[in-house]
């Protein structure tokens, strides 16, 4: 095992990105098979060269209980097509009415409105047969937990519900609770079911399930903080996204609330709390501790 | 066990349609709990009388094989959420467009577009989180398999691949393949997922899935080409839903490629053959004959 001084951040993610992208794209509904157009959708938004960090996390997850990337690579892809599945219909018209989405027109501008809808719901339906099939590399008690806990994560208990208090905040003066269960549920929730998805598939103990718990909802809030910062001061050639928008919309942002130095010390202060949390960890988690900074230092 | 001629399908299905009633209630997240709205949406369109035909479908399934209501009761619940689900998306502006639905504005119209996709996505994550309640009753491999089972016939080998190809054609000349296809995707895989479901969940061997899946699909083509008909012939005051509808925005129907008459006979055809291939079952299939009779007799 490596030491943690010598460990290579960017060689580890472009392996796993290889493995994950290589999956995806076997998983995915071929384009030539029927319905042509909705495959086109959904390969569209998913093959976009995303920086692929939910599904990542439950490989690096997995490996820090002992674990691997191939027991868990459905879960992983799974993962990133419930992610993918979001920001589709987050794009609508009807919600944020995004144009542009890594650099590229967002999926109901390519494809209509109609097929956007349906490509979303299909790849949230994929994602859960994807996760069945991890039962064919370990026990089914674990993956009908992981079933659980990637669907309360998605829905009214996690990512969808924190979108929905996040449009209705849109305009308001909203306080730091509101902002906060925002950010807990919309982003932290999804990060956190990856990294504790890929613990378990890989049989981990109740403490260690604990512990990734804690490093999933810090590094989940702290990654939508400097995204948040990212919408202020980025470099949308980086970030394939508009610059702005967040403000223009009167969108309940971190940095609106507490100012621009305040949101980096949080975020950094936040994935320094990640970091110490695994602190009983060895280097197995060290994968875990590189891709907690990386998510506050990231440009896009 | 009731013989076949005393059986009261009116008696049997008021008592599990109040099971199933009660247990959606308890299991939808409540409207005291945040984000309201997106929990009064989620209730609306879930809480408003349906027939809870896939449901009952469920129970029926684990009855035919020896098992009961309260082994199968969350993943009826979850099945009547996914159902929920795809009418709403169905009805937005951007798909079907419609405005009414059991007799009542349809939740985009009641609650706004953002906050009807919103509610669509949250039922459909609540289901497969319900889907795993039900490993606290039966063994996890079943569970496994129903989640598989469900997760293929709602996506795009299933209920949203059929609803895609359904978009595509209208105002288009449909042949009988293509309306072959939309009918057994976007209709008759999810009620053959749901009798299949519950026999699984309730332990049945593999003839019985097969017969069963058999069942499911004969019965799911008839209910489509009955609901067709209804499209036509149909009260508005008993179908709760807008008469003609099909006709005018040239959808592919039943009705509209083979006539009225060719219709009906086709539609008590395929129930005849369904009823015909539960011959090895004895008198707990008979919910599922008198269940098969009735979905094309229904007045809405």
């Amino acid at each position: 095992m490596k030491s943690s001084l010598s460990f290579d951040l960017n060689q580890y993610l472009s392996e796993r990105v290889r493995l994950i992208d290589d999956a995806l794209e076997h998983f995915l509904p071929g384009e030539d098979v029927r319905p042509q157009n909705l495959h086109r959708a959904m390969r569209y938004s998913t093959l976009s060269g995303g920086k692929r960090l939910r599904p990542v996390l439950v490989i690096a997850g997995a490996e820090a209980v002992g674990g691997d990337a191939q027991m868990v690579l459905p879960t992983a892809c799974a993962i990133e097509l419930i992610h993918t599945f979001s920001l589709i219909h987050d794009d609508l018209p009807a919600i944020d009415n995004d144009t542009l989405r890594r650099g590229r027109p967002t999926c109901h501008v390519q494809f209509g409105e109609a097929t956007a809808i349906l490509a979303g719901d299909a790849l949230f339906a994929s994602a859960f047969e994807l996760i069945t099939r991890n039962a064919s590399i370990v026990p089914a008690e674990r993956v009908v937990h992981v079933v659980a806990l990637i669907a309360e994560a998605s829905g009214t208990g996690g990512m969808v519900g924190g979108q929905m208090v996040d449009i209705e905040s849109e305009g308001k003066e909203t306080d730091a609770e509101t902002l906060e269960y925002i950010h807990r549920h919309k982003t932290a929730a999804l990060i956190r079911a990856a990294v504790v998805s890929g613990a378990i598939l890989a049989g981990a103990e109740q403490w260690q399930v604990e512990t990734l718990s804690r490093y999933g909802e810090l590094t989940g809030l702290a990654f939508q903080i400097a995204d948040d910062l990212l919408n202020v001061t980025g470099d949308p050639r980086k970030t394939g996204k508009a610059v702005g928008t967040d403000t223009a919309r009167g969108k309940a942002t971190y940095p609106a609330l507490f100012g621009i130095e305040a949101s980096r010390q949080r975020a950094y202060q936040l994935v320094q709390q990640a970091v110490e949390a695994l602190y009983s960890f060895g280097d197995s988690a060290e994968p875990l501790r590189a891709i907690a900074h990386l998510m506050v230092e990231r440009e896009g």
